[in-house]
């Protein structure tokens, strides 16, 4: 395939948390700020072409859902180009693809992803998750989404013999983690017998097995070939990507132990990127619960199917295990503010293999990084991304 | 600026109006099929390799606003990636300008944008455009659109001596041209007598000064040279794009008579396109209101700033006019299904410029069709769209 380099030269976030104070503009400008500081050498607002906003729903605007054109007046750069991409859980991986294809097709050099999300301003009643179903033919109130990861936590444990001790060792790995992250919403270690002792929020998932609601924002450059290297001295490269969808419904699912958007996201982006899952150094993926991510690193190819519970029991996936799994402490301990996540996990990505990952930082052998989200009803799509830091990809 | 050559080769639409009997997916399989129905050679939902959804809000979904994941499935190409653009009005013309970037990139040869909206399934209190401030710091309710746009009206009447009666010359002309329409909400002749005397709904804009509220959808192909040559022997090409912002908020703006995201949207894009307004054979633009036509025409370069009323009232952009502008009979008369808006609009310039508009064919002279939106809080996003017959463009 014709592919004009792209690389990625600045990216920051925000402490993510429960950010009741900073208004959804000013959490975008946080982020902005954050990784304009990022940059080798001198960058300006003005130096960027145009603007891909992630944004599941716009919280300034009630249930407006409008993110996109406030964002330029916002960054002070008011005129730039700015479009909105949502993709429910995958908005921010996808808005970093779709960014990368614009600085591909030679219409834009130097393009910001923007991922923006306010989750906690409205009462429960009122959240965004709680509205996600609202008026929905087919999902009724109380199908949450714990209720949707639940059976394939149930089935996975039936057919393979993963066990609630295998699960809580994601959530324990994820929280140390976050210990290490300076951004991460939850900065505490938990226990196997924390998680074990919290209370059901859908059977077989415990509290401590659920991702927090958490407010973010990050953001990531990206620039050509030509203009990275005048910001620059260690860019890292967009090696491939790849989206996959699936039937958005549960009564339409073949099976209970596999997200299908994630094995043809990830079959995509390796075949782009010309990698096998055995190159991939350190991966951030979607554990907005502790079986979402034992499915994850099986459907990624990380793990043969059924073998990812005793991974995580083992540590293979601590930041000195085999394949270091979420090192910013995942969505469970970094926090999930849904337009941001997927961004927030490429910056991440982008500092371990740039190894400024400091007390987190992993080992970096083939210089490959991967970040994946799966979201939307059914978990019906799957973004994955490749970076790489060898400058022969 | 290098760039790979994207063609059109195939369009299609719904017939638009209020579609209480079918549902969301019903109507882009709707689009789809009418589409790939015009493709010259044989075409398989198959060969699609990406999707492009434009959906400002996700009716079948509640107020969740998801578009994105439900489509492939819907159309019997699950697993096809699948990315929802929202951007306001602009929604349809910037998941054309989105996917034609895919296409330029490389990544994808064969890529189909979906336009996609439900509008009138609510009551008006739940209703999208009635939502549209809900919760919002600044605009309260009671600002709708009308409210937002009816300053320009009485400014533009101020400075340039613009009467009811250009206005009126406005909605007369979509009209008559939607009798010519088969696809068109409206298909009914209206005079100047009868929108001097529809009833005010915000002064000085009459009802039928106002365009409907619609359901629709429309679908538009498009291939990389290579892909194209196989599929049409007579493709139209993407010949440049633009897209502008402004400041959001109505009190931010530094005159009434002019939107500033249009008129960068079309600088961008004569630019990319290297063409001059006076080239533009015809031209599919927002006229949500009458007077947002006679802004367009003006900020687009047709006419000099105060002359856009006149120029209506006199013929000029009536299709056998000198600028023949909304041949498909406008947002006013065709209707005005959000995220279906610019696609549909896209579709026409397509069918102009291959000579398949039927009783509505303008004289094609140079070869080139202009689509553009305005919209979001304050007019604040703008998307241009160019397309060519010329195979040396």
């Amino acid at each position: 395939m014709a592919w004009n380099r792209v690389a990625v030269v600045g990216g920051g976030l925000i402490h993510f948390g429960e950010l009741f104070s900073s208004s959804y503009e000013q959490m975008a400008r946080g982020a902005l700020d954050a990784a304009m500081g990022s940059v080798d050498s001198g960058f300006e607002p003005h130096q960027i072409e145009a603007i891909v906003v992630a944004t599941q729903r716009g919280s300034l605007w009630g249930q407006e859902g409008i993110g996109g054109n406030t964002i330029p007046s916002a960054l002070g750069i008011s005129g730039v180009p700015c479009t909105r991409v949502e993709n429910a859980c995958p908005s921010g991986a996808d808005a970093f693809r779709i960014a990368a294809m614009i600085v591909a097709s030679g219409v834009h050099d130097l393009v910001l992803v923007i991922g923006v999300e306010k989750m906690r301003d409205k009462s429960t009643e009122e959240g965004l998750l709680s509205r996600a179903a609202a008026g929905h033919p087919v999902y009724t109130r109380g199908e949450t989404a714990p209720v949707l990861f639940a059976p394939f936590a149930t089935r996975h444990m039936h057919e393979f013999g993963t066990t609630a001790e295998m699960l809580a060792a994601v959530a324990v790995k994820n929280h140390h983690n976050g210990t290490l992250d300076p951004y991460a919403h939850f900065q505490s270690e938990i226990t196997t017998e924390q998680v074990l002792a919290s209370p059901t929020v859908c059977q077989p998932l415990r509290l401590l097995d659920c991702c927090p609601q958490t407010d973010g924002a990050a953001a990531i450059i990206l620039a050509s070939q030509d203009r990275a290297r005048s910001l620059t001295k260690n860019p890292v490269w967009v090696a491939g990507f790849g989206m996959g969808t699936d039937h958005p419904y549960l009564h339409e699912k073949s099976n209970f132990t596999s997200l299908p958007a994630t094995v043809s996201a990830a079959k995509r982006a390796y075949e782009m990127a010309g990698v096998r899952p055995n190159e991939i150094d350190v991966a951030e993926v979607h554990d907005c619960f502790t079986i979402t991510e034992i499915l994850d690193i099986e459907d990624l190819g990380f793990y043969e199917k059924g073998k990812g519970g005793p991974a995580a029991l083992e540590g293979e996936t601590a930041i000195s295990g085999r394949i270091p799994i979420n090192p910013s402490g995942g969505l469970l301990a970094k926090g999930h503010p849904i337009g941001a996540t997927g961004v927030a996990q490429l910056v991440e990505c982008w500092w371990q293999l740039r190894g400024e990952a400091g007390d987190r930082q992993v080992e970096i052998n083939n210089g490959y990084a991967l970040q994946h989200n799966v979201g939307g009803r059914g978990s019906g799509v799957s973004v994955v991304n490749i970076l790489t830091s060898r400058n022969d990809n």
